[in-house]
């Protein structure tokens, strides 16, 4: 179920499929924007009626102009607005006068401009939300559903693309120009096409949910240079891939700092941390690509081509070298080489000349004809052990390419395994490459693209498959006792937690902390080591002291009562020294845990994704290598599991050479019951568990230090 | 210079400059090499004679034909075999016979199909050898030479490649199809084209030379299936950057061990270590690719735009967001964004309307025609900041594509600083993206591959211009001691030398050894860790017992003479007990050093390149990260500089986070000593120093323990 605040079908219908269009702001001088709309909406045969409305022109075309929007005698679903900025709201009231509900504002110079232009924008949406109007835009290309029975180009693009299973979304007007030129000569199809602009109104979020029901989309690709609401797309990520199971791949620009900046003076928005949206992206199902090449890659794959069900590859060439070539490609995605069945191999002897190499990679040989690949293509994909086959052809003298490619792409579609190929060269093997990719089996110029599409496909298959794994409820919160001890310092105005009101707000969450007490003499700390039972560390306790060690008020190791009773003394004199100011409320004796690994556990807000998780293994792998994982709360035990094993330090928890297993299993416990917290109280800005020690299997884990930031 | 056993000048003009040459097995069947071979040497207009030899033809389209090559009145400089490889050696003997010194074996059945094949090949070169002929191949698909004055097409392939400033070399002949096919549609034109086959006479090495004083070739491309001879390639490498600055592009398939296997079924040859390959590649200059695309964006770069002198790119756009991707792309390969003067920006306010964003990236928006895109990229050119520009177009309804192509490829020729171009789409701008392959200004599809085609292009003229810095000379070695420690381990058949031989070694070439001695009894223990100062670590000392720790033979941190003495009297009870057939030669106490971080130092032979040099950080990081780097010796100072600071975990050793800097130097030195004991004494197998301790800055490394092995 989509959040109650999306927009609803019905509200965007009239914008993909009306029955009738007003092109507000139309005008007769080619090569104008005004002009482009008009013509395209009638070039590319829109199926219903098109009423131009231009105060300078009686007719565009032949056909009759109107002067308002009033005087059409028709109703009209969908007004495309492209007049200038300033005159846009005085035209948008008179369309809701007339009763039009969709509407496509093309017009450029609204909040990407500044401050006039975030003026004029509200007003805008103002004036939409007064007449129940929704609508795309302002500064965008438009708007594109090939749908048959409807045929809308309502966008100033080239040409219309193909008809096709793929739904683009673009924040990009510019790049949807590029995007439809490449498409159109790789024969990819698109069911609807939309340049969603500043999206003053209607949003990416209320986008994916409309195709997420759109019969005639089947995979999802969407280009963003900021998430305005993270949580929201990965909602729908989510209800789309788990009610539909059609892919979603993202494009998301502004990795870099630099790149973040030159979005944010283009879109006018603040960008978060890219590692957050990256792995946020991930555990929603998004498959995240880095380039458009990349994009449509994977969504020709996933479009036109069964997905994988295994990675095993069959990969038959005409040539040796590019045969080792897509094999490396093929071992760095995490693909294998299928070891062919006994028959098979026998299908090879009978069909293959003797020199062909009939191993995988197979070598059909450079003078192969379309007969030999069909043989060895019709082989690996009746073989069990193969899950796909790849496709390698180089153009020597006798290759009959287009044979080739014709016979291919018939197996390719015979077959419920996938095809992909890769013709390698240019010319000679472009008209091959017509061929299969007007009959939709995958292209790519090269093998590592070939083989990275393969291994996407894949995962998203596995993902898909992989049962839910539904959080066990945890029963033993106390979420009010969390609540007074923060309340208690918000009270006192402090941002910093003290040690005892941290103990309270983890305990009541069920981390598991290192037994303390706090001595407010020499022979209480004596008495209390004893109790807690040695090595003890002690530390001092003050609001103004953040840096104990630094300042002598931390000792380790403390082996007896004896020294217990010095160390307290040792530490309120260098209290009473170092900090002469500061007001000591006594020295917390603690368990000193021995023989853990030290990792780290952390809360913090992210502005578009909220409460985030980190976790990373202590000391120099974060603090150097940066070696962490993070997730957005709330996290599926799956996605916990996974964190843990997706740091690069990950085997030294795991026993590698002679080391102990640690309790992972405790960890993820933590991990949860974090997470849980961060849910419950908005108002923890920032919390570390650092260190979190780790005993060997089954042991458990201990909080050996904590911090939280209000 | 060249090594003197490689092919000389006067050899291998016979086979690219010969003014006659016999097509040796010619037939007139079209479709098959044989006549495919003769008809395109007569289509692509060879400036020579051509004589075909055939034993079943009077004369093949038109031109009279031999029966046999004695037949031919005139002199002959080159013949091309197109014979079975059955008959090729009596062919080539009648070609020696004849006075022929150049051939081109095309014939395949060698070397590639076995044992028979094998021994077919060794009498080819027996013949060769001893008629002093110099051939290419077998197995191969010939050789191109477009200079307008010879214009030799000795290949099967479809077509002649244009000319220009690119040398390619070719282990596949499949992939050389693929390569011509994709070079000629993007206007990238070859000086020579080999594919040079089993390599059974002339090598890659003897082409490479070659090609290093030929003057129409400026960039060399060579895919290598497996390296014969990694030092003589490193050399080669060498000489023609150090001598031409030519630069050399690699594209080396089997990275994977799966991809090797399959080349070593497919060339029949043994692949080394793909890390210790990619290290050597470096170190030699070589720009080492991962793809064929790759290798031809950076070497379009490379040969036809200026090599950049600096990393600050000027992105000019006409959208929003390619710029953001750009920029994206930049950031990742190291480039930054220039900051434009006060006069460029002057200059983008005059000529660029308000709303373009006329910082970098600058936006020159949508309906930007050539005037505009002329005037930006004018004025980044003109600035002192700015090292090159990048060029971003997309097809918008206005943008007059052609004319932009146009200018930019005028402007790009008139700058000494590079200008490379990404029109995104592909119908719409394929006119434009012609007219600048044609002009020669680099072109690519996606950002990501112009930006790095710059950063590889910058990256080589800045090692270009990077001072040599001769190693030092040492003085302190004494080869003759670490020979007669190496002797007498081998003169008892031992592989793994002893402590004291290991000492004896390192100390030859003044390796930094932590002092020790060999104690005999309890007392002499006692006196000896007195004497080195505590505290000491003792060890058992046997040649059966290796693995020391597991059976009670190590002991640490002993702080006084009591206890060496009572750790002597353990150390052999355990070693009686636990090893009671070990012949025990006494305990050897060593200063044990504390404080030190450890590394290791390693040296492997490979069985290409030789002797290799191995740098990682102690502990995890070469255990379970691999976070180690390579060179091949022997090794230039700069080398060693970077091989320490290019492993992950370099900042634990620099001072990273509070943490101590630590005596590199020292460590540089180490290394460089070590690289002459492997190159002095051929007879080392491995060696580890593991652990080295390196102290802080000034105070120098040490020898934790070390293992030679013979």
């Amino acid at each position: 179920m989509p959040p109650s605040h999306i927009k609803t079908r019905e509200q965007l219908d009239p914008i993909f499929n009306p029955t009738s269009v007003a092109v507000v702001g139309a005008t007769s001088t080619a090569g104008t924007v005004p002009y482009d709309i008009f013509a395209n909406l009638m070039r590319d045969k829109f199926q219903g009626m098109i009423f131009p409305v231009s105060p300078g022109n009686r007719s565009i075309d032949g056909v009759k102009t109107y002067k308002y929007v009033k005087d059409i005698e028709d109703p009209v679903d969908l007004a495309i607005l492209v007049f200038p900025n300033t005159v846009c709201s005085r035209a948008l009231e008179q369309c809701g006068q007339k009763g039009i509900k969709g509407a496509i504002v093309i017009s450029a110079g609204f909040k990407e401009t500044g401050p006039e232009g975030i003026e004029r924008e509200k007003q805008l949406k103002a004036i939409a939300d007064q007449y129940g109007i929704s609508f795309i835009g302002p500064n965008c290309l438009g708007v594109i559903n090939t749908d048959p029975s409807v045929r809308l180009d309502a966008s100033f693009a080239r040409a219309m693309p193909d008809e096709g299973p793929i739904g683009f979304l673009s924040q990009s007007g510019a790049l949807c120009t590029a995007v439809l030129d490449y498409a159109r000569s790789k024969h990819i199809g698109f069911s609807k096409f939309v340049s969603f602009g500043n999206k003053a109104d209607i949003s990416e979020i209320d986008l994916l949910y409309y195709l997420k029901d759109d019969p005639k989309t089947q995979v999802i690709l969407i280009y963003l240079e900021e998430i305005s609401d993270g949580k929201a797309l990965m909602q729908a990520a989510r209800d789309i891939i788990s009610e539909t199971g059609k892919p979603i791949l993202a494009l998301k620009s502004g990795r870099t700092s630099q790149g973040a900046a030159a979005a944010a003076s283009h879109t006018g928005s603040l960008a978060g941390s890219d590692n957050v949206c990256d792995a946020a992206l991930k555990q929603a199902g998004i498959i995240r690509c880095k380039t458009i090449d990349e994009m449509f890659h994977i969504a020709m794959a996933m479009a036109y081509q069964p997905l994988p069900r295994g990675n095993r590859v069959a990969i038959v060439t005409n040539a040796g070298g590019p045969g080792v070539l897509t094999t490396d490609a093929a071992i760095e995605e995490g693909l294998e080489l299928a070891n062919f069945s006994e028959e098979t191999t026998e299908k090879f002897k009978r069909a293959l000349p003797k020199t062909a190499n009939i191993h995988n990679p197979v070598d059909v040989i450079g003078d192969a004809r379309a007969d030999r690949y069909n043989a060895a293509v019709t082989a690996v994909l009746a073989d069990d052990n193969v899950d796909g086959a790849l496709v390698i052809l180089t153009p020597q003298s006798m290759t009959d390419i287009e044979q080739i490619a014709d016979e291919i792409s018939a197996l390719g579609h015979q077959s419920d395994k996938p095809v992909y190929a890769s013709f390698m060269g240019e010319a000679d093997v472009a008209s091959g490459i017509d061929i299969l990719l007007r009959r939709h089996i995958p292209h790519y110029t090269v093998p590592e693209a070939m083989c990275r599409s393969f291994a996407r496909a894949l995962k998203f298959r596995q993902e898909c498959e992989s049962p839910a794994t539904p959080a066990a409820p945890y029963t033993d919160f106390s979420h009010a006792k969390a609540q007074a001890a923060l309340g208690q310092a918000s009270g006192d105005g402090r941002n910093l937690l003290r040690p005892e009101e941290i103990s309270a707000v983890l305990t009541a969450y069920g981390l598991p902390l290192v037994r303390d007490r706090v001595a407010a003499s020499a022979d209480e700390a004596a008495k209390w080591a004893s109790e807690l039972g040695f090595p003890v560390v002690m530390k001092v306790m003050s609001d103004q002291i953040t840096h104990k060690v630094d300042v002598g008020g931390v000792v380790l190791n403390i082996e007896s009562a004896g020294e217990a009773r010095s160390a307290y003394d040792r530490i309120m004199a260098n209290a009473a020294k170092n900090c002469p100011n500061a007001t000591v409320r006594g020295v917390l004796v603690q368990r000193m845990m021995k023989g853990g690994e030290e990792v780290i556990l952390g809360i913090k807000r992210d502005p578009s994704f909220g409460a985030v998780v980190m976790f990373g293994l202590g000391g120099t792998f974060v603090e150097i290598f940066k070696d962490v994982s993070f997730r957005v709360a709330p996290i599926d035990p799956a996605e916990v599991h996974k964190m843990i094993r997706q740091i690069r330090a990950y085997p030294i928890l795991n026993g590698a050479r002679g080391r102990v297993c640690r309790d992972l299993a405790a960890v993820e416990d933590c991990i949860q019951r974090l997470t849980c917290l961060a849910l419950d109280c908005p108002e923890i800005k920032e919390l570390d568990l650092n260190p979190l020690f780790v005993f060997e299997e089954g042991k458990g884990c201990y909080v050996g230090d904590a911090r939280i930031m209000i």
